[in-house]
């Protein structure tokens, strides 16, 4: 039969992908195909006719990915101690109308969960909308937290850089009304004492104001109503040549050329204290007040960033947009240079790894009485730290441990099963993280492989003998040393051997 | 008009309620009210006419309720790493079809997303069919992980018990073909552990076997057809008295008098070794197939029990049925038998705080060839344990920090900020966790009276002649003692008086 050999053609096609390593998505459309065909077919008993993958845009994260994950965590959370921060968590959805109105053109990537009767809900978007409903919620005018969750966007995302529509943001945000430009200030420190830490490779961190550019849009000539469209143009730079940027601006957004072209002059400028004092003094921007008022704070920011001892990897940069409707002043991107190409073969492309900036209004969105909670905070994008962490580590061949287990709890002989159950319960007890075969006589090779294969440094043999003479044999899996321990030392001896210097 | 005084009076039901603190549930009810009576009477403005909530059956964490949640996580992730486990993690939604089939009555309670095009999602039930899922796609045949994660259920919720619509999970499973009860007894260790160390008061793990349950159905007179709905009726016992199951099993389910009547002999019998032993000599079990393996099975589970020093807390319980559907063998649940009351005034009302169980098909459900993996696992319910711990707080007054924040750094002059600045992005460097007051010129009562509030323990105090003396005055917040210390040395006497001890 033709169909059959169709079937078998498709099959064919998976197989390859499948040992090819193809992209996820491609492969899972093409076993989607082969299901269907099979389906028409109508030889399958159709038991197992679902396809078994997890939803479009998100992933499994296995032992070792976690292990990769926990690090990066770490690091992130430890720094967003060290600034002070307290945690919040909030709902993994919200009602659909508290996210309604904040995320302009974006907003149709909002995932709504469907009408079961009761409240309309969307999973959150970001953390940042429910951050301000929280404050708003609470009556909260004051607090200094951080948020590490998973948010959801209907994007076309692309894996194999890091782009998911299931990802993780880490979160720190300042609200409060306090003197201008220090917790802005804190938030670039903390940027870039994050990418420091985690060892990415050159960084830099780029700089703007929405004051600025409102008031160069204001001087270029761009009509107030047009701000937003045009500000949202200005953010694809960093994807697309200026001319494409131009031609979008005066073709689909109607903007005269003249203004488009006097625009092109200002998003190419960036650099730092000097290009601040320069537009200070430019004739048609310093007469603008909102951009007045964007560089004297821009000029206050660099000189606290001079005392954080940082602006060697911040530049002002005029064509930082960013894409978010909220932002009202401050807005910054951190993207890395370049990879560490010693370890790794073939370089995951990536481009921003944590952005953010000032929203003073988003809280008022929320008040019954529109009261303002001035905020300005940062986003660390973790997944694309993971991508490259992860092909680092793939590429280095170093081996990550996924347990933290001490001792393994074996025994030479046979019909020794009681006995290593009623050690290892001591064990577990005293605090020791100990593991043991769920085998009655497993081999001593066994054992000792397995300590080998999941990195287990120590081995707690039980035996006849050493029974009657009231010790246990402690193997070291990686010298094959081999002591007696009496058992009531055998905890210290365990916790000495295996504290980390 | 009549309406306006409606709606005064509803306001005041509403005010009436908050003020009472009545149930949240409840007030959310009458606040939708009174939105749409405003709504309908068409008066309002109309810009803030959305209620500024969570939705229902989820709530925010705030950072004391993370201090405490962070605390009980730490428990719990410290004794499955104790037992060698690994940790994984799966998206917050799976393929509808994923989920479909595996939860029998309960399946109603699904939270589907919204068909907007693309594949259909359902957010995840429990950790275990994920698992399973993971296990198949994977072809994992032999893992030992555990999963902290929120799963969803559209359930009634009663919050003040805390029962949310949102929870966590904390599941711990073994997979792998192995020597029969060892990891079963593993499991039940752990709960024995984590209940022990979260100090929740005394205990009771009850224990039973499916295979002893559908045997005690078959020698009863249940039909095989009926097995699974009589075994329903059977878990609501903890929360009904014996009459009405026996009602609603003669009544609803159309089993005999007589049957059930036999049924309810068997379910009043609870106990230990002693137990397992008459019954495996009983005249009707002992010659049923099913019920006579699960009895040895229960009487080797006692065993190794036994040496892990645990059958004080074990109650072998034939009342005990579990509702899901995918259990195959041993099945437990772990309660509270009652609150330490003596710090809490109103104590809170909790049923079953771990539950678990073997389940050797569910993995095989996925695979495509059918292939079984088997399964036993346990899962702690993290939010009653929440509840307790949260009321016992507030009840002792204990204060818990927030933040871990080592140091303020103050001036007690005017224009110190750039000097406090430079001070404070030192100590960040060296890795000191510190904070700032975001204002120019703070008074040093002000700086004071933060670190009483959130207990940060020391001050660094820069001044105009300490700077000129190159030292910093550090002051102790608890006895109110000052040193000049030199600025080179700040780092080390800060670390050496703010290390646990």
């Amino acid at each position: 039969m033709a169909e059959e050999a169709a079937v078998r053609a498709q099959a064919e096609t998976v197989r390859r992908l499948k040992q090819d390593k193809a992209d996820p998505d491609e492969i899972a459309k093409e076993v989607a195909k082969l299901l269907e065909m099979k389906a028409q077919l109508g030889g399958d008993e159709g038991k197992h006719k679902f396809v078994l993958k997890t939803p479009k845009g998100t992933r499994d994260y296995s032992p070792k990915q976690m292990a990769i994950r926990e690090r990066v965590f770490n690091a992130i959370i430890t720094c967003f101690k060290r600034h002070g921060a307290e945690v919040i968590d909030t709902p993994v959805f919200e009602l659909k109308e508290t996210l309604t109105g904040k995320y302009g053109e974006d907003s149709k990537l909002i995932y709504d969960l469907k009408d079961q009767g009761g409240e309309l809900l969307s999973l959150r978007y970001d953390l940042t909308v429910p951050f301000a409903r929280y404050l708003a919620m609470n009556k909260i005018t004051n607090i200094k937290r951080y948020h590490i969750a998973k948010v959801y966007r209907r994007d076309n995302p692309a894996m194999t850089r890091g782009r998911y529509r299931e990802f993780y943001q880490c979160d720190f945000d300042i609200a409060g009304q306090f003197d201008p430009m220090i917790p802005d200030a804190e938030c670039l420190k903390i940027v870039h004492e994050i990418l420091s830490d985690l060892q990415l490779g050159d960084f830099l961190i780029k700089v703007n104001d929405r004051r600025i550019l409102d008031g160069m849009f204001a001087v270029c000539g761009v009509p107030d109503s047009k701000f937003r469209t045009i500000c949202s143009s200005v953010d694809k730079l960093d994807k697309m040549p200026w001319e494409e940027v131009r031609s979008e601006m005066v073709g689909e957004k109607g903007l005269s050329p003249e203004a488009a072209d006097h625009i092109g002059e200002y998003v190419q400028l960036h650099g730092g204290l000097d290009l601040i004092e320069r537009l200070l003094q430019d004739p048609k921007l310093s007469q603008n007040k909102l951009a007045k008022e964007g560089l004297g704070d821009m000029k206050l920011l660099f000189e606290y960033l001079t005392l954080f001892g940082i602006t060697g990897k911040i530049s002002f940069d005029l064509s930082l947009a960013r894409g978010l409707d909220y932002y009202t002043g401050v807005i910054f991107e951190a993207v890395l240079l370049q990879q560490e190409n010693d370890h790794v073969e073939d370089p995951v492309s990536v481009g921003s790894v944590a952005g953010g900036g000032r929203y003073d209004g988003l809280v008022g969105m929320f008040d019954p009485k529109g009261r303002k909670v001035p905020c300005v905070g940062v986003s660390i994008g973790i997944e694309r730290i993971f991508s490259i962490l992860e092909q680092r580590v793939e590429a280095s061949e170093e081996k990550i441990r996924t347990t933290e287990t001490q001792v393994l709890v074996a025994s030479a002989q046979k019909k020794l099963l009681e006995e290593r159950l009623k050690l290892i319960s001591e064990l577990w007890d005293a605090g020791i993280k100990a593991e043991v075969l769920y085998k009655k006589n497993p081999k001593l090779l066994n054992q000792l492989q397995y300590c080998e294969d999941t990195g287990i440094p120590l081995v707690a043999i039980v035996g006849e003998q050493e029974l009657k003479d009231g010790v246990i044999k402690l193997r070291v899996v990686a010298t094959r040393e081999e002591v007696n321990v009496r058992r009531e030392s055998l905890v210290e001896e365990i916790r000495m051997r295996t504290t980390q210097p």
